[in-house]
């Protein structure tokens, strides 16, 4: 395009951007939460469940540290271990996770004497974009974070293995393996197989944190499968060196469901002694109405359809508006999903801080742009991720015009500046 | 008594332990954890909340991180705390105090930088005879404990403050400040005053851990109050040194009730700012059924009349036995409490252990000698904790005989060999 010609349309777009901030919308496109309807779906947990409570008193009472033995079988498939693998608690696998963490840097990973901190300064790889919970963790631990790209199959693994195996100070990874947190990836089998075998060349005490976050949450039938990592390190005899995450956040109630977590029985056993200075044991009556809810797989399943029904519409509007206003412009790249509660978005270099402002101030909130990398930095200023799962339909078709010609405007504007 | 008559008392007494012994008992005095007619009391809990929830949509979803406000306003007069200074949780005040010791120790009290174990060794003060989970918050987070004695109106104050003017890395001291795990004591007035005095004397970032795990738990109409130490710290200008620590998990269920914190507000934005790192927020849903169930403070103090009632002839079971048996012989000391859970039982030096192992012999569990004190070491081997809230009350007399025939034999073979 000429100058001139850019000039005009930048005086176009303008003139739309003026038009959509006067309408005063108030959008909002930030969090991966379920939306109300999607709660309503498990609104049979709110209901009575004294019959079931009364099979077994001490569900009320204290103990039980690993979930009760019902959701410990409930979940395990989930994760791909085995029931004495699996670990069911509370409300947040958050929580999980930075146990986890924490306990490893400044406890021990495998008893006494195996802290992490002991060795120096402790880093971990993340792969980017990634899920701004999982850095914070580390951030706030004081483990150094080391981005790595994650490609269109997983993380780039000659790359994690070239970093492993020049630095035995990186004690940990950060994994989203099944609709990847932002982009909706799947990692591939290959990929897989590959981590099973990252235990036998990183330095000692490695441990891979595989947050299986989405792992039943397709929005598409024919979406990608997820290869079993638990039965791929033990075809390696690297089971040690994998702790699984799950929860019920995205099934259930977001903030009212259960965490799971899965690892070797050396793992566990040295995870739950740990865990057991922090708590006498999970609330074992919201498992219990869990179990009795969710029954088996099959139910599961049957659920997640129904979470799937009500996602796709608002993934597909938001595509929709991407490729009817971005397709072949060259403005914008983006991820298509086959199930998670993300779309990945990348600007031109340099433009995503700009396009979130532009878009806050015509009333489109988006999660702040350098969320997706390790402390809030995106080094080129590409990303942005975009959650679809809460406004209405109609709500998202506007939020994405706006989006888009925020899009379109500030790479126009970078052009006219360049 | 002559050796002659010690020999003739041993004998009666081991034919009456062997009678014991053969009856096969199976009771047990170890956990301080509510019976089911207890449990009972709060069944309501498990019945159906969907009206309830339907008033606040996101109380499903995630958010909040300080709890729902119904129940910040319920448990801050529980912690004499206002409510802009509560915190509402998980399951797990245990979880709680460990975070909030985690965090001052790696993460920083107050602020960047402000992390204790940038200052050295640090150590906390244990009153003794305390409650073992506090002590091994400590023991796994590497933090030195130092015992100091605990008497009838609290700890002995005069060596608690002559230990922190002393030693700038005690950071921290462990109270139930009512109906005391295990002695049942209840902090005086004047000891209260004292602690709120304590910031102005020790190191920098000292904190007091008030675990007021029984602020509602008399068994007796009559039983001393405890005084407001955060309205005392606010006279002496400490509120900063004081983190307050609560729970219902001997208000409803054990397992599955919600635990609350009180800070100031200076403190409260520092843990929440790190416990935010760990979780999105608590268990709203069961805040819900909390609130809804407990309602106010009347209603609140009328189950915990109806706890008591369930209590107090447990305790007596024991205070009789241990009355009718041991009064006047010597061969121990016990405490009366007015509430708790626990009834405190020293007998003369080097027998705790030995009675312990010849009670649990004998069918009769107790909690294991040396619980009470740091590392599990009791210095003098004395001291016994009894816990009569699950038993049925015929079962608690049988296992006081018990334990008062294992107290007897204990001490005459130890006249006998000494």
């Amino acid at each position: 395009m000429s100058t001139e010609q850019l000039r005009a349309l930048e005086s176009e777009l303008s003139e739309q951007y003026l038009a959509i901030k006067q309408q005063g919308l108030n959008l909002d496109l930030t969090r991966g939460k379920p939306g109300n309807e999607q709660l309503d779906l498990s609104n049979a947990l709110l209901g009575d469940i004294s019959e079931a409570a009364r099979r077994d008193a001490s569900l009320r009472n204290y103990g039980g540290l690993l979930g009760i033995p019902a959701a410990r079988e409930l979940f395990a498939p989930v994760l791909g271990t085995t029931v004495d693998e699996t670990l069911v608690g509370g409300s947040s696998s958050l929580t999980l996770m930075y146990f986890a963490a924490h306990f490893a840097m400044h406890i021990g990973v495998d008893g006494p004497g195996s802290a992490w901190n002991t060795e120096g300064k402790i880093k971990f790889l993340a792969p980017v974009p990634g899920y701004d919970r999982h850095f914070s963790v580390c951030e706030t631990l004081g483990i150094e974070l080391i981005p790595v790209a994650l490609l269109d199959d997983g993380p780039d693994m000659d790359e994690v293995e070239r970093l492993l195996k020049a630095d035995p100070l990186i004690k940990g990874i950060w994994c989203v393996p099944r609709f990847s947190n932002p982009t909706g990836h799947v990692y591939s089998e290959a990929v897989v197989k590959r981590f099973a075998g990252l235990g036998k060349i990183a330095g000692k005490n490695f441990r891979i944190f595989w947050d299986n976050a989405y792992a039943l949450h397709a929005i598409d039938d024919n979406a990608p499968t997820l290869a079993n990592l638990m039965d791929a390190c033990r075809a390696e005899g690297t089971e040690d060196s994998v702790y699984l995450f799950g929860s019920t956040s995205k099934i259930t109630f977001a903030g009212a469901g259960i965490s799971f977590a899965g690892m070797s029985k050396r793992n566990l056993s040295n995870f739950s002694g740990n865990l057991g200075m922090t708590q006498i044991g999970p609330d074992k009556i919201n498992q219990l109405r869990h179990v009795e809810f969710l029954k088996d797989l099959d139910t599961l399943n049957a659920l997640m359809q129904k979470h799937a029904a009500l996602l796709k519409p608002r993934f597909d509007a938001v595509l929709k508006g991407l490729e009817s206003g971005l397709a072949g412009t060259g403005m914008g790249e983006w991820t298509q999903p086959r199930g998670g509660y993300f779309i990945s978005f990348n600007t031109r270099p340099g433009l995503a801080a700009e396009v979130v402002s532009m878009a806050a101030d015509a009333g489109v909130k988006l999660t702040p742009a350098g969320a997706t990398y390790p402390y809030g930095k995106d080094p080129e200023d590409r990303n942005i991720r975009i959650a679809p799962s809460v406004p209405t339909v109609a709500d998202i078709t506007a939020a994405t015009e706006v989006f888009v010609t925020c899009v379109k405007l500030a790479t126009v504007r970078q052009q006219l500046a360049g």
